[in-house]
């Protein structure tokens, strides 16, 4: 695996990707549903084969009526001990989560969780691409963010002086603005080409 | 990644176990339940991050009570799109579902779903490590399955003198029995190494 020399983050890249995006920032689908097509079309395309994970539930009563369906009557929602998405890249292991937010100046990390951050410490470790696609949406910016850039902002938080959020132009220097391209609705997959192969 | 010879199948290996195996084949726990304790060892000793996936829920009705939480009243069972089981073990993509049976000859196909075994065919396509572990709860017996090893006979059960179940032998002479130790319950990921690293 290739890592990148820090110098490939384009600002041609993101410069050309604003003709594209106005035409989709305004269609009122959200970042989740966006990246359900995406990877719908990464899948059908044999580009890579990610997944969404099902919200975890606690299923407490269900009724089984004759000839029909199971029926859950009972059930609550639980915390993910994992990250939202997760696959496979040409023989690589992919994690990450996604969030969007109406801010314009930052990004609250109060948006992760504590878990989340642990379980993308342990994909880290054991060499797989931990990463974060972060929405502003106010702005129609959308970024990736490799994890390993997030862990010192969160650990930091718990610090005296230590920010609560991620300031937006943090992304501009350490993040990549993904493409918004058709069919590939969040492309985020071309800035992971860039970044490690 | 490093493929078998197929000369290491070893008889030995399954020999060795069963003098382990005796203690725990009764404990009346679901394969599903071993494979999750066994998870949670890998993870903390961080061995691999391996995660079983939620179960798929189509969520209809929710209620919203005064200070107390979410109430899910109604909602429905869907059919998982991928297989239960994923996750990173040294750098690499794994990919599973697990089943057990009563059968004692034989293991019935229909235990997976058609878009199960698309999921593992894409996933060897795209060089990640797909299997499948199956316990013959009678018999005390549980293996590891490539994937690979399991494409054939899933395609040929639609064929006019196509069986529709997996002989016993066939584990034997194609699968790998899985060390039953305790901590780690399953402890899949030796025959892993043994097939890959």
């Amino acid at each position: 695996m290739n890592y990148p020399n820090g110098k490939k983050r384009s600002v041609q890249l993101s410069r050309n990707l604003n003709s594209h995006k106005q035409s989709y920032s305004n269609r009122g689908m959200s970042l989740e549903e966006d990246i359900n097509v995406t990877n719908q079309y990464y899948l059908t395309h044999d580009i890579c084969v990610i997944h969404k994970k099902p919200t975890p539930v606690q299923i407490v009563k269900v009724d089984y009526p004759k000839r029909s369906a199971a029926v859950i009557k009972e059930a609550y929602f639980k915390q993910a001990s994992t990250t939202d998405y997760n696959g496979l890249y040409k023989g690589h292991y992919l994690d990450f989560e996604a969030k969007e937010t109406r801010n314009k100046t930052s990004f609250p990390l109060h948006n992760f969780h504590e878990h989340q951050i642990e379980h993308m410490k342990a994909i880290v470790k054991h060499n797989g691409i931990a990463f974060v696609i972060v929405r502003f949406k106010t702005l129609g910016k959308t970024f990736l963010l490799e994890a390993t850039k997030l862990f010192p902002l969160w650990d930091r938080q718990y610090d005296d002086a230590g920010r609560k959020s991620i300031p937006y132009h943090y992304f501009l220097d350490n993040g990549f603005e993904i493409p918004i391209n058709y069919p590939a609705i969040v492309d985020y997959i071309k800035i992971i080409d860039q970044l490690f192969f």
